[in-house]
């Protein structure tokens, strides 16, 4: 991983801007899953590393303006890029980054440039699909499988698939392999803003339904309510909760069992996933999906 | 130029979202001046309308974000996109046209992909040297001209270079070509500033100065006045002028020949451009320099 933070930091170096460097350095680093995931696919390739260090680059992007466009103060308990040094630096710095990113993309043969530019498009198109979808209490689960696939899916499916190109395997195995990863991922993910502490994700519990997202758990929960309770349920979408409304939300959601039929989703895409890639008995495979989905932050 | 935005708008279409459509529609179209200059110099390649229509696609994105960053509420005389919807959608928009164009780019052949991402990669630089620069008064000519080819000059340089790789030219040439007339471009931009009338411009003259621009004539009249003038022009940096001070700035630019001496360098950079690609004598290069250049707005 720390070969992967150097080239990271050349491709910016070779921008001959003090600036711009002095500025990176207070880019969150995050976790680099999705660099694992490539170094776990290409174990050959001499590219893996350089294709690792790109993606991590386009995903930092998406996170700095992600949080100019959701406010966000903090990420994962800390002060976030765009608090600290203001949204216009945040939108700059993400652009930088990802612009750094595509040109060296280019460099790389045409179908990993296109599996993962074509990626971008959709995560991009798929901010926009949440911000869309927060506006008002969406109920229809199509809608919202459609929009963690671009938002989140989608990159981590191109990063299994341009890292399959990379070692000459069949590249839309890996997809399918990567495309349920992700989306279990951000299943998890969402599950964790309602069963994870404060001081775990520094941010609220039920941030998201404040947030007007409605994610797995709470279209379950939704589907299972009677007229009065889902008329209830919606008159808290997008409020500050007080103890009693939180309550009442993690009672129903007990009572329906909306936690355990969401962490049964995920670990099926999970299964799906695995099945996807079995035959190339590719160690550490498993081990990515066990992590992404058994983790609590 | 219709083919163009036809071009553009069946990118658009194929994110298979009415949404992004819809918001599409208000993304100003511009004077499509570098889709002007690739199809001049690409005359036969059946890629060219493509090309153009990718560059238009990362010119739009950079003015979204532009004017987020710049807090421009006007483009043109018009109401600017982030001043209709707000700039969280002007920035997710600006993300959607550069990845959807970076994604059709990635169609193309290596080294017109890596020319036209490495350029996007300078502009991006360029907007926050930009924004530094403007941070207090810059009085280094070099760090300007520095700035502004890799803000305006460097996608022009790169346009007029991958448009004769599609046609087979010596790229060198049209990059130098492009180089210096994105340069004399933003040169004459930055004139207009001072000697256009707001009703021709969208804003007040003398606006760069006062959002802490020190542009070419600025940097001319600053290395003509003496201690005492000089302190006088550092205390009008960023202030709402009034008519007085507007006055004194434009008497003293004047008296030194700022404007002239500015525009002669945007000639000869002008000059220099078209000497550069004289020996392919090409239909039109003259013409674009001479658009370029002698406009008024």
């Amino acid at each position: 991983m720390e070969q992967i933070s150097e080239v990271m930091s050349s491709f910016i170096a070779s921008l001959n801007d003090n600036k711009i460097v002095r500025l990176y350095e207070n880019v969150p680093q995050g976790k680099r899953l999705r660099a694992k995931l490539i170094l776990k696919i290409a174990k050959t390739s001499p590219d893996a590393v350089k294709l690792a260090a790109i993606v991590e680059m386009i995903h930092a992007a998406s996170l700095l303006h992600d949080d100019v466009i959701d406010d966000a103060n903090t990420r994962r308990g800390k002060e976030s890029f765009n608090a600290k040094f203001g949204s216009k630096s945040a939108i700059m710095m993400g652009d930088i980054l990802y612009s750094v990113a595509f040109s060296r993309l280019a460099e790389f043969p045409k179908d990993v440039a296109a599996c993962l530019s074509n990626a971008v498009a959709l995560l991009s198109a798929g901010e926009l699909s949440d911000v869309e979808l927060s506006k008002r209490f969406n109920t229809d689960r199509s809608r919202y499988l459609n929009m963690i696939y671009r938002k989140t899916a989608s990159l981590i499916e191109a990063c299994a698939a341009s890292a399959a190109m990379l070692e000459g395997y069949n590249s839309d195995d890996f997809a399918l392999y990567g495309k349920n990863l992700g989306l279990a991922f951000q299943i998890i993910d969402d599950i964790l803003d309602i069963t994870s502490s404060e001081k775990i994700l520094g941010k609220p519990a039920l941030h998201d339904f404040k947030e007007g997202k409605v994610t797995l758990p709470y279209l379950y929960m939704y589907k299972k309510c009677d007229e009065k309770d889902k008329e209830y349920m919606t008159t808290l979408y997008k409020k500050s909760l007080n103890s009693y409304e939180s309550a009442w939300i993690k009672e129903k959601m007990k009572e329906f069992g909306a936690i355990e039929r969401s962490v049964k989703e995920a670990k099926k895409l999970g299964y799906e996933a695995l099945k996807a890639v079995e035959k190339y008995e590719i160690d550490g495979l498993r081990e990515i999906i066990t992590q992404m989905i058994e983790r609590d932050f």
